[in-house]
Order: structure tokens, then C-alpha cells, then sequence
């Protein structure tokens, strides 16, 4: 049986170092490369992160699943026992475009239930945190559950690749609904933004497992609500189109989508 | 004749005082009014700010004429003379929603042509600045020029007004033909975006002259583009479409808009 404290310690320490490394190898050549498309890169800073996570996770937690965006992990076909959730750098296109904007993220659940959840903002230090029963915090400083505003009462945050799209008239309907739509292009990011209150949605479509599992943990944690488009829970074994929201926008937003 | 350096010196310190104002005030309660719209705020501060702002212009440099958001200015209909240009607040809306991703906005033509400008970043206190001939400095420090990309080759900023709209085909296919779309909220955090080349392009419908003065500043020191949705010159005696951009990026996006 794994020891939360202690492994809580190794995270925290483990991040401390990703970020040192990544400060240190920011302005070296990225060695960009496309992966499935234009704006899918990968540079060799995803892969080393996630390589040097892994093997460390194995040597602690030899019994454990790893879920990784770049293949170091396991083939996970069931969320038995515990699975870690790595996505080394997310945000890929704002990492070599920006040099910002990005996130470090894991998550760790047992036997399906979320345990504990990081999103780490690299350039602005401030690592977001979150532990089954202890809430959500900003470097240790708890955050306030956000008010459970509706949709029309607050921005609403979205991805690009969904919001663009010309036959999503029902999603652009829904920004017009809120008083704004914001893009980040980190689904991390735009995960906290709702922690936060600074959105009362997220919604993104085709997220992967390691996108999701983080921001998942914190909407539990503050009370919110995760639900896939179809409003069925969210499966971590599968892609995702999903919707972190308020209770109340949560409402809103499902009666837009099946009207 | 004013002295350009005992101007920017006031500037500085005038800045300095507005951002300890809204760090002091930022917790009080804002008085939140609607202007035009629902997502059309004002609070007392953006008054607040515009006022002082105006008053010390008018004892410092008193032959120069005013253009401001919230009507403590002069009704301005030439560039003749000097002329000065104050957001107080832009991005009310994430300031109200976010208490972040805001700036304080201020610019200097004489004769129509900038002299000076200044978007400040109050919660990142991060002040871009640039004078005329002296290029665009962060903090003191100045940025290289962006490189000369096309638009496939970056993300783009864009107002969330144009982008959900649903008659908007061509500037979604503009958002789709670069690498993707990034929306903040602030026409001059997003300004900023194509000066540091996180963004290739900003486009941006309606936008009124002190949206537009600072950043059309840092787009003549940079070497960048600056034209309407019709490749003209901004004027800033009225509202403007417009395309801030690299030089390559102006170029695909003007095609694209008259295709």
C-alpha cells in the first residue's frame, strides 16, 4: 500500500527538479518535430521529462500504471490500482511559440478515484495542487471554492481546435451565451482558470486521458462539475470532449448542447 | 515645446502611482455599472484612474489635448498638437472577472505621429513601453523584433466579439490556417503578444483609438504591420478594424480577408 505522504514528497521534489531542468534547457534548441500534424509538435524537452518521470515512478512504485502522453508508460486498459497521468509539458505549441503558457501536469488515481492532482505553470511559478479531501491550492495556499456563478454570469474558457470549427455553431452559441471566450491553448491551464473562478467553463473536445485527469481531481475537490458533451461521466481510459464547469453553467451549457 | 525625457519621466511615475491604487483598491468593492452591454463593465476605478490621469495632464502640459475611454477627456477631431490616449483599465472584464490580464494604457502622438507608449501589466508587473526611435523595452529591457513569420508558421490573438460571430468565415479560416488561436481579452496584453512574436497576428474588430494607440507604437518600432481589415493606415480620430502583424503575416491575412 502506497504511502500518500511520502509520495506526495517524491511529486513535489520531482517537479522542483523538472523545473530546474526546464528553466536551465529553455533557450537550447528544442529539437521541434511534428507529430501527427502542423500544430502537434513535440520537442525532446516532452520526451526527457516524461522518460526520467517514468523511470522514476517505476523504481518507487513498482506496482503502479503509467499513463504518459509521449509512450514511456504502460498500455492501461483499466483503472485498477493505482495509474499515474503524465503529461510533461502541456502545451506544446505555446512552449516553442511563447516560451510560456505552459504546464507540467500529473495526476494520481486508485482504483479510479483521484488521489492527487498537479499542475505546475513553469514561467510563473505557481504550482497548482490538489489532494483527495484537502482542496485545491496555489503554491500551498488553499484556493476558495468559486461562486457558482451561470453561464451568462461569467467568461467561459475553450479550445481553439473545437471553437473554430464552422459547423460548431452550438459552441460558438455557448460563448455568445457567456460574457467572453478566452483561449490559452493548455488544457491545464484552462483547467485552473475554472479552480480559480476566472471562467465559469472549460470546454475542449478529443482531450486525452493526461489532458483531463488533473484538471478532474480539482473540479472534484471544489465541488464542480465534469461531465463529458453527452453530460456521462468522464473516462479516463478514452478521449474526451469535455466540460469543466460551475454547477449552475454545467446546467446551461448541457440544455445548449442537446436543444 | 514639451521635453520628451521630463514626459516620460512623469509617465513613469504617474504609472507607479496607478499601480499602487489598484493593488490597494483591487479587494475593495469595484461598484461594478454596465455600460452598453452586459459584458460592457465599468467600475469606479477605470473613472477613478482616467480622472487623476487627466487632471496632471492638464496641469503638466496644458496646450495638449486628451482622448480617453471614460469621457474625461476632449472631444478630439484632429492629430494637430499633442495628443494623449488613456485606457485606464483595459480588459475590464478580466479585471472584474479574473483581477488579472488587464492593463493600464497610454500613448503620445504629436502631429500623428507616436511618440511614446505604454501598456502596463499591473498583476504581472510587467511594463512594456517603447519611445519613438528607441524600440519596445520590458521592464528597461529591450525585445528583439519577431521574427518575419507567415501566418502558418504562429499563432494568432483574436477578439472573441470577431471570432464567434457567426457570419466571420473568413477570419475563423484565417484563425484555421494559422497554427491556432489564442483570446485574452485585452487589446493591449494581445498588442504586446505580437510585439514579444508570441502571436504572428492580432485582429481585432470596432476597436476605439485608445485600444489601438499604444500598440500601433510598438508595431512602427518594430519594424511590424499595422493596417485596417482593408489595408489602410489606422485612424485614430474613429473605430478601427485591425491587423497587428509581422510583415509576412500581413501579407497572407490581407489576402485572405479580400479573397
Amino acid at each position: 500500500m502506497t504511502n500518500p505522504e511520502n509520495r506526495s514528497t517524491l511529486i513535489l521534489q520531482w517537479l522542483k527538479e523538472i523545473k530546474s531542468y526546464i528553466i536551465e534547457q529553455k533557450n537550447s534548441d528544442l529539437n521541434v518535430e511534428q507529430k501527427t500534424a502542423d500544430n502537434d509538435l513535440v520537442t525532446k524537452m516532452d520526451r526527457s521529462i516524461e522518460e526520467q518521470l517514468v523511470k522514476k515512478i517505476r523504481k518507487h512504485f513498482p506496482g503502479d500504471k503509467v499513463v504518459g502522453e509521449e509512450g514511456f508508460g504502460d498500455d492501461v486498459s483499466s483503472m485498477d490500482g493505482t495509474v499515474w497521468f503524465i503529461d510533461p509539458i502541456d502545451g506544446t505549441l505555446n512552449f516553442v511559440k511563447q516560451q510560456e503558457n505552459f504546464a507540467v501536469m500529473l495526476a494520481v488515481y486508485e482504483d479510479g478515484i483521484g488521489q492527487s492532482a498537479y499542475v505546475f505553470d513553469i514561467t510563473q511559478d505557481k504550482l497548482y495542487s490538489a489532494t483527495k479531501g484537502g482542496g485545491v491550492s496555489r503554491n500551498g495556499q488553499r484556493l476558495a471554492e468559486p461562486d457558482n456563478l451561470s453561464l451568462k454570469e461569467g467568461l467561459i474558457a475553450a479550445s481553439s481546435a473545437l471553437m473554430m470549427k464552422e459547423e460548431k455553431t452550438t459552441i460558438r452559441d455557448i460563448g455568445n451565451t457567456s460574457m467572453g471566450v478566452r483561449m490559452l491553448g493548455s488544457a491545464g491551464l484552462e483547467s485552473v482558470e475554472v479552480a480559480k473562478g476566472s471562467v465559469v467553463a472549460y470546454i475542449a473536445s478529443n482531450l486525452k486521458p493526461w489532458d483531463v485527469a488533473p484538471g478532474l481531481v480539482f473540479m472534484e475537490e471544489l465541488g464542480m462539475s465534469a461531465v463529458t458533451f453527452t453530460d456521462e461521466p468522464i473516462d479516463l481510459l478514452t478521449n474526451n470532449d469535455i466540460i469543466f464547469s460551475t454547477k449552475n453553467a454545467h446546467k446551461d451549457i448541457i440544455k445548449m448542447l442537446n436543444a
